[in-house]
């Protein structure tokens, strides 16, 4: 198995993490569990930027998306407009119509997110009250600006559904100063915890949203609001042992601090993406779209997905293929959470050996040598 | 914190499968994940009884529900019975309606369950193609008698919906023989691990089921049962870590063997309902619907629960109190997974001096000395 795991999530999880997740099951209901979860729920307030409600539920990322979803959407048939950049585009607008919207797509070149002038204009065409974006759309590493983009959304009264499942904790989300609504993520990407919590956060304007009742047990926004007020208000059981975690890896979060976590992930991302340019790899995402947590980069010519993969494997680091129409073009490589520049110099190091041994023509250490220069350069 | 854990869920978790939980995470589309992956599922149809397909999703048991449910109605209006007992047989209600279906409800009497007369009776008046209810009903410990109730379905032509949350991996459970349809359960209760994944099975005949595209992300049967013919096949980030500790787990549980495993739920069972009795304990579910996993029984006059809870804890050992109707009015003691005879000794000689230090009149190794008279005879 691949010892260092460089994929845009699940990602790296510290030892002190994973160990406060084996710790002994306790009850869902003690007045301890209700502690550790509330501090949880607080310090996700930070890491989002809001004032207003946060909730933790057993879930993927994808569950995260359709609770927002369900609770962003008020009536059948109110319009949502979807602003797409890639593959999790495509699940916002599938999870918005499961939802009951009337859902309209805009779309993006491939490697381009969207600008404050395409939400005007597409705001100016169509009358959606709702819109729906990734921040990092994981299958491009295209990156859009939240703030602008919300600012728009928000002159035409528009209600802001963000994804933040590659981004939160990586990147800085400010939700009550930038206008965002509704913003989720998973525990498994930059938060680095283990798989299976969906999270999702309200700002303190928009949390009126889960005072209705909802539809069925899972998406009863009422309960489980309750719920998220005290665990002994139960409703559902929540994955007690990934909040123990989750609550272990916030702490660890909140002291290395916000600024400092997302400077290193900035660092980190220029440098790798400087050495990949060294060695005439073509990244995907546009300039000024690059996402500070994943990097995708388009395969050389020649080079095979399966075999890069491989190859890159054998020598211990695990990196991700392309999603949807982009299976077996492009190669995707995480750099978010507890990620350092050690892991970044030996991807790149990796990198050059294995594209080397399938043929590619590289000058062996250049794309470290320009991943350096970036590293000195930022004082790490 | 209770070092004992006697709740009908979360449940003790065994350490070996703690620590597997806390294993390095590793890439949800890689061999190595994949084939854990589909030797749990392997593993969970033979607990399940079925030959046909079984989904593991992050989510909680009410996860699994609504899967279940939205699955089984294959169309908007299609009539569903539910067999309600306490609690969860309103939720299953709920269930039923946010997947379109419309829902009828019989209700039977605090600590009843239902008989085959009672089913063939509905379906004459009711033209329902689903029928639902729980194995065991967790708020009151009813166990309902699956084969006799899924045979007079069968009759009927309708489709079987099983909750076994309370009773997977405690009671025996054979989908394929006794025709029932979908049966869905969480990690937490008698599969011994920690809580967070929603498993949902189908028997071979209903496994079309989840050929349907169904809606959104979740919900999308089609995809997420490609996903379980081999992760490879991306569609919702699978809970790695706790996958991972199922798959221990469930190698425990077999090589323990069902028969034995279902052998020991029952004599601890029976030691701990005659402990009670001994003391003068009145249980909630009636002879002939009493549940091998958890026990629901009457606070005594003049016991209050949050004392009840503060005595017991404050000598190690978690039991929990009733839900919605009956809170305050009765305790619930869970015996499911891994608890075992000494667990059942401490939880009763516990309950005896709690219950005396709160005023109730009882000679102290009454109920230790039944239960043990049961232990004995069972040969443990």
């Amino acid at each position: 198995m691949a010892r260092l795991l460089m994929i845009p999530g699940p990602t790296p999880v510290q030892p002190e993490v994973l160990l406060a997740s084996a710790l002994p099951v306790i009850s869902h209901t003690s007045p301890e569990f209700d502690e550790i979860h509330s501090d949880a729920l607080r310090m996700l307030g930070k890491v989002f930027g809001t004032k207003g409600r946060v909730v933790v539920l057993p879930g993927s990322g994808s569950l995260a998306m359709e609770f927002a979803a369900r609770s962003i959407v008020e009536r059948r048939g109110e319009k949502a407009l979807v602003l797409k950049a890639g593959h999790f585009g495509g699940y916002l607008a599938r999870a918005l119509k499961a939802a009951g919207a009337e859902v309209e797509v805009l779309e993006a070149p491939i490697g381009r997110g969207f600008t404050a002038g395409d939400v005007r204009e597409a705001l100016e065409k169509s009358r959606a009250s709702i819109i729906a974006f990734q921040h990092v759309e994981t299958s491009t590493s295209v990156a859009n600006p939240v703030e602008e983009l919300a600012a728009e959304a928000k002159k035409a009264g528009a209600k802001v559904l963000v994804d933040g499942v590659a981004s939160i904790g990586g990147m800085d989300m400010r939700m009550e100063d930038w206008g965002v609504d509704v913003c989720f993520t998973g525990s498994q990407k930059a938060l680095s915890t283990p798989p299976g919590l969906a999270i999702i956060a309200y700002s303190s304007k928009a949390s009126y949203l889960l005072e209705r009742e909802g539809e069925g047990i899972y998406f009863d926004f009422k309960s489980i609001s309750r719920e998220m007020e005290s665990t002994r208000n139960y409703h559902i059981t929540p994955a007690v042992n990934l909040v123990v975690a989750l609550r272990e890896s916030l702490k660890r979060i909140l002291s290395e601090g916000l600024e400092a976590r997302y400077r290193r992930h900035k660092a980190l991302a220029r440098a790798l993406r400087a050495g990949l340019e060294a060695i005439g790899i073509k990244l995907v995402a546009e300039e000024g779209f690059r996402a500070d947590t994943v990097t995708a980069a388009w395969l050389p010519e020649g080079v095979q997905w399966p075999k890069l993969y491989a190859e890159m494997k054998a020598r211990g680091v695990e990196i991700a293929g392309g999603l949807g129409e982009l299976k077996g073009r492009i190669f995707r490589i995480g750099h978010m959470g507890e990620v350092d520049a050690n892991d970044v110099i030996a991807t790149l190091a990796s990198l050059e050996r294995s594209l080397k041994s399938l043929g590619y023509k590289l000058e062996l250490g250049a794309a470290v040598a320009a991943a350096q220069e970036v590293l000195a350069e930022e004082g790490l």
